[in-house]
């Protein structure tokens, strides 16, 4: 089972006793890897450890990252905590839903957690597989970090137990990090062919791209299929 | 609706602070309803409302009583949240079970939650039609008052009915044919190039290249948005 305990994210954490707290709430359902990405005040933080209350297994082996894009390199399955997004076109689930895709998989996950005030970018968002909000009262909808935690951490415990894999005849979706390799040749070559104007169009064009190849679902193998007929497409040369 | 929404009981609550993020979890599920028994520090607390983040009115409308036995007097149906007690011979059941019977009932009910340290005392507990016990890491059971309040809370409100969000609000794929105009575009175009070499492998590309569109579900727009790419990157003309 070890293999479908998703990593919690936690992207520009500011308070050390949100990642305490946030610590604990993972292991409470026996989740045990944190990843940082850019905390405002630094890791080690000593507030963490008091806020974590004996979870500090959890916090001794917390990961540091610069961005979002290192500390999911080598997920397949990506979910980013937030409120549906206007500006993105991508599937929105609920936790019993994330819950069955974790457990279905067998690939590593990720859950990303934006900031406590901010949440996350649209462009980090635009990373993941789907969107993953809990269905909370729409009158008041502001839930601190580490609830947010234990309230997935808690779905996933809970459908752990039932979740029964699926046949799976497929190949297993690509990494991240193979799938950024595709976009970025692709930003890059459009780029070159001025493709990206106006220039205030520029981010939200490319992170329409992002969400259209993200949610393919395309395996290492599709995904250099597609790198090839990139460079076939751009090479001007290749007759033959 | 309003009828079968549990009530939330706080017994001997000795931080204003958690008694302002249980106000905070309450309102996040739709819950209004809270009482306080022999809050340690008083009620008032001038620490609770900060905390509470916005859900001032289920403070303000807290209600204050001596003991367990007052604040449950017009209930019918009382769950002690607590973990199991050797001293105590009654059922134990799950949030799950614990929401159903809330719903299935019409009756009043009530959740008692104990002090953050102690917990609830045995005569407590005894007056409950249950014991409610969230599954939780046997070697980890530490579980702050607020976020135990909100495990139920969530669990209360997601099996009474609000609706999880589901992928279907996402845009219908595009039709086969809009699918074959992008697989023909790009099959001339590739044929332009070279790309399908030799001769005797050219099917088995086109058949390789046309399941990986196939399976993508892209909507007519972004079958629309991949033509735009396809004609950019083949365009030698196109700076801007």
């Amino acid at each position: 089972m070890t293999a479908n305990k998703p990593i919690i994210v936690l992207v520009r954490p500011q308070l050390g006793q949100n990642i305490g707290k946030a610590a604990r709430a993972m292991l409470n359902f026996g989740l045990t890897e944190m990843r940082l990405v850019a905390p405002r005040d630094g890791w080690p933080n000593p507030e963490a450890g008091p806020a974590a209350s004996g979870a500090d297994i959890v916090l001794e082996q917390a990961q540091l990252f610069d961005n979002v894009h290192d500390a999911i390199a080598d997920c397949r399955q990506i979910f980013a905590s937030t409120v549906r997004r206007r500006d993105l076109v991508m599937p929105v689930i609920g936790p019993e839903e994330m819950a069955d895709r974790i457990g279905a998989s067998g690939e590593r996950s990720a859950i990303l957690f934006g900031a406590e005030r901010s949440g996350l970018e649209t462009e980090e968002v635009a990373r993941a597989s789907a969107i993953v909000t809990v269905p909370i009262n729409p009158e008041f909808a502001s839930v601190n970090l580490a609830q947010a935690v234990i309230l997935l951490a808690y779905e996933w415990s809970r459908r752990t137990g039932l979740a029964q894999p699926t046949a799976k005849e497929l190949e297993p979706p690509a990494s991240h990090r193979e799938l950024e390799g595709l976009i970025n040749q692709l930003n890059d070559e459009l780029e070159k062919k001025g493709y990206f104007h106006p220039p205030s169009r520029t981010q939200a064009t490319k992170n329409t791209l992002r969400t259209i190849f993200t949610r393919t679902g395309w395996s290492s193998r599709e995904v250099k299929a597609i790198r090839g007929v990139i460079r076939a497409l751009v090479d001007p040369a290749r007759k033959r």
